[in-house]
């Protein structure tokens, strides 16, 4: 068995390094802040060797990028419900339980911090960006080849998630399901950007 | 400097570091972040003693908080052209300028690593946020006493700072005056919540 079908090879050693691994970055993220742990603080977090970490991840900036991503992914998967309307409510309601958890918000600002951590970090921050985008892209697709008027991907980040992240970053108010629907209502009733002509509601 | 802050600041000694120690702490924030510096760094950095800091400011949150309020009170000031929309246009303007600044960035930063800096922190954080709230809305409450149409200030933080500001911290594309506007006429042309009545446009 090579090193590679080792790693996929779900439930054994692999998965346990990986999973006290990436819970180990979720952890020091929320207590300390990114830029104040190193790959030896994950590790010893962790309960297993650097090298261990160094020889899969390579780097701290690939492990946070890989921790971010799993964590979207895991869960707050896209939806599909077979219409938009089912597809952003869901989502939007997802993500609003999602940022508002401790670990959420620690990878809210993991993404943020990345900014800071020079060009790995800016290219971490834009494969982390990249793949989010993919999957919110591939609903829009769905709901159009459906019919469905959908609006840019881009409207979603600003109507939808900007004002929940930054509330949650803020510490403003409680994110309450009428809030998250309203704000799906807004962006289903809008006009599509460069268009004159407003959307069903 | 704009001849208003000249004429705001009196220019002696304690004038001088005031300056020096707010640029300390922009630049510290911007090159290391939130929470890997100390009050000796910055008064270093200054060229002051820490004792001026500390009979200053008290602690380093409190410091934090003064440099992130006059920030936005000096370079963002609310406008009052006379009408909602003239100062909507005016203030949406002035934040996509300050936040693609790289001081803007670094106080953007800075007021969502108070978040993870403790009670103090969490306190600082509300002490600038009800501040900025405070000053806009003065411009929502002249605007009715107008006889206009206001939005709540939560509309504003909503549908226009967050979607500038997590574009920002994201380094999602460029902040366009069309892209600026097209927020500001997406509030202005929005339902108040709560209310079925559509806002003039």
């Amino acid at each position: 068995m090579t090193e590679q079908q080792r790693a996929r090879r779900p439930g054994g050693r692999s998965a346990r390094v990986r999973a006290a691994v990436h819970q180990a970055v979720t952890d020091l993220v929320a207590e300390r802040g990114h830029g104040n742990f190193t790959v030896g603080d994950v590790a010893a977090r962790a309960g297993v060797a650097d090298t261990s970490v160094y020889r899969r991840w390579g780097t701290l900036e690939a492990l946070l990028t890989d921790v971010a991503i799993t964590w979207l992914t895991d869960t707050s998967p896209i939806p599909d419900t077979g219409t938009l309307e089912g597809d952003l409510r869901s989502y939007a309601a997802n993500v609003a339980r999602d940022v508002t958890g401790p670990d959420g918000l620690a990878v809210l600002r993991l993404v943020i911090a990345l900014s800071t951590a020079g060009e790995a970090g800016v290219q971490a921050r834009g494969r982390f960006l990249a793949e989010r985008g993919r999957q919110l892209e591939g609903m829009l697709a769905r709901a159009r080849a459906r019919g469905e008027h959908a609006p840019d991907g881009l409207d979603i980040l600003d109507h939808i998630l900007a004002p929940m992240y930054v509330r949650v970053l803020f510490g403003v108010g409680p994110l309450s399901a009428a809030y998250v629907d309203a704000l799906v209502d807004r962006v289903l009733s809008s006009p599509a950007p460069g268009s004159g002509d407003a959307a069903a509601g």
